[in-house]
């Protein structure tokens, strides 16, 4: 990998973050959008709200990247002490901005319509020196610090921001990203991702190994296993300008030649996304008909935006009293069969493709834990049912996940069959 | 803060959490566990598949914890390279470990039924100078490493998992929790955590500052506001024995006395929880009526084991055609208020009783963008009906978020506002 690629450190303040009481989205989001302009993230690192911890973890990281995000710890109560901390460490001193002061007032007034306390003001100061980023969408300011590294004498680039995701967005879109790009315009990281099914990741590899083994210095290959299913991902580092663009091209299609018999999408998108692209360029419409998935197939599809130009519409037929009087399931193939059963399931399809009036339709049913399993049919028995109201398949699984982890597979599959239905047709 | 406290560093390996790839829900996870048997979690990293920087991040967390949880990196491809790295760093050689080879084989033939490749059986390597925890629930098996630290002489623990959640819980729940515990069984660390809507978190700061300022220095007070709402979070540390339950769960009651006018739920669970519990102590059902949330709502509420007891099913009616058909809303209603509106949502609520024969519903119909906003209803704009055959209530927000964001709030407030409702009727 080129030397010459500017680096970032992540750095996530939080006691939240250290009790898993909170999930971090926000550095995968981050890490996105610095991959985009060139910027490789070589680690990112949760401290709790304790000084002398946020204090190593920022020497640590001047010292071994160029930039360093921070978020969190912003706040306007006791816990939150970023902003102080971060006076300190760069030998400031705390002075009010007039221009978020003016902010700060404005957003109590019109926005959140609240009493302004003397906490909120001091929302307010900031260190004296840095760069304040005006924060749009909250009170507590951006702030950009920079500093030379003692060993190295190169300049480092630190800014805070504050946790609440659409705050830390938006300062990330208007000010920083920019920003950065323009110290970065000669730099690039290409990633290809691929999505395969059907074969294991050893598998694959053992198929590839010679191709793999040839691979140039600057592109590396990833196996990224999950869902039953593996994404291949193709990373080339280099010089805006130089080859390297092409080259991972040329290498990404050499390995869709390569696999293309478990070949599912030749991006890395969800399979709602692709299912929905399909959808969209074929002119077709979807629903679907849940019972042990819960509406999460109708959230997945549903969390694409432009997605009511396909999607109609779902029935969770959580009781088995909904599947017969909404589905018009029969009470004797209920009783005959059971709820999760072949033909259940196909009957929920047909009952859905009628009310519906879709070209296309899911229907899922299934025991997902933890309770709820017999001998006959354990704790992870799935049956879908897709297609169209010509021809219909079902398939059924064994999952031997915990509960969530059943739920997200039992829609992906769902996604994944109809999607290969559909293309088969063609 | 007692220095007494046994501390670890959790640490993933895998270059898809530094571009972003993937969200990292291990860590979270894992943070829970320790605390739960009195282990603090001082520092998260993730670093990516490059030896120098594995290396470098072991150093660092060797020094500053007493435990070190890696996970990632041991599967069987080219860009897994924990596990010659763990048996370098550690200075022993790879030998063959017999156990291991049975199962993998086992795995193979019995669970997998995939042909057994040369690379698989290398799964059953293992550095001679580790214990091995057997992975029940894949190929690569745990390690359990112990060192001295050079400067402190302290006795360090490093345990190497892999990164897919299943396998490493079923390791952790079976070997290392439970060793973990036997070395810390003096010390706790006591968490309690409540849930309040209606005020921001300064003023519930402002409210409570004399109370704050005269906690006990083992205690500490966080705030976490999110979706409009703030949790409250007090933990203790001390020694097993010593008052310090006690004291946090007097220091608990004092706090929801202070916030009792904003006081939601007592507990550290989701709405859908808690609206799941507050059903079933009433012996209530409940049913849903989608439009904007696209059944994120019904999968919040199924996503809580056992709430078949309690929940029916739901419509997603994503076109109004749906609204018209099943939920029986008026095409009159829709031409002239609209499908976002109250008188929209109500009736696909009242339709949705009828239909379902639950005690109570949730109807919500919204705008969730990035498109679809007008001047008259811009993006963001939600109408949320819940209550019972008897009596309905609607509320509407401006919602001013991305998508996702969006979709989340109004259905945590649907929740919300019914846990409010149901519980005003008593």
């Amino acid at each position: 990998m080129s030397s010459s690629v500017i680096t970032a450190s992540i750095m996530t303040i939080g006691d939240e973050l250290l009790i898993g009481q909170t999930i971090d989205t926000n550095s995968a989001w981050m890490a996105q959008q610095l991959n985009a302009i060139g910027i490789w993230v070589k680690r990112r690192v949760a401290v709790g709200d304790e000084r002398a911890e946020i204090w190593q973890a920022l020497d640590e990281a001047i010292v071994s990247s160029d930039i360093i995000l921070i978020t969190g710890g912003l706040g306007p109560t006791a816990d939150d002490i970023t902003k102080p901390l971060l006076g300190d460490y760069f030998g400031g001193k705390m002075i009010v901005n007039e221009e978020v002061l003016e902010h700060v007032k404005y957003i109590f007034q019109h926005i959140l319509k609240r009493p302004l306390l003397e906490r909120n003001l001091k929302q307010a100061e900031v260190p004296d020196n840095c760069r304040v980023l005006i924060n749009k969408n909250g009170t507590a300011p951006g702030m950009w610090f920079e500093k030379k590294d003692s060993s190295s004498e190169a300049k480092k680039i630190i800014i805070s921001l504050p946790g609440v995701p659409h705050e830390m967005k938006g300062l990330m879109k208007t000010y920083i990203i920019p920003e950065l790009t323009t110290l970065t315009n000669h730099q690039v990281i290409i990633h290809r991702t691929l999505l395969t099914a059907g074969a294991g990741e050893s598998f694959i590899a053992e198929h590839i190994q010679a191709w793999e083994n040839n691979l140039p210095e600057r592109i590396k290959l990833a196996y990224l296993p999950n869902y039953g299913m593996v994404r291949l991902r193709l990373t080339g580092k280099g010089q805006q300008g130089s080859d390297i663009e092409k080259m991972v091209d040329h290498k990404f299609i050499e390995l869709q030649q390569l696999v293309k018999e478990w070949l599912v999408i030749e991006s890395d998108e969800p399979m709602e996304k692709a299912l929905g692209d399909l959808l969209i360029q074929k002119n077709k419409t979807i629903a679907t008909a849940e019972s042990c998935t819960g509406g999460y197939l109708a959230h997945l599809l549903t969390s694409i935006p432009g997605s009511s130009a396909y999607y109609k519409g779902s029935v969770i037929a959580y009781d088995n009293k909904v599947k017969e009087e909404i589905l018009q399931v029969r009470n004797n193939t209920l009783k005959e069969y059971g709820a999760v059963s072949s033909e259940t399931v196909l009957e929920m399809l047909q009952g859905l493709l009628a009310k519906m009036g879709t070209d296309y339709g899911i229907a899922v049913s299934g025991i997902m834990g933890p309770a709820g399993g017999s001998e006959d049919k354990p704790t992870g028995t799935v049956w879908i049912a897709f297609g169209s109201a010509e021809k219909q398949r079902t398939i059924s699984f064994h999952f031997r996940f915990d509960r969530q982890r059943n739920i997200q597979l039992t829609a992906v599959h769902g996604l994944l069959n109809l999607f290969k239905f559909i293309q088969s047709e063609s």
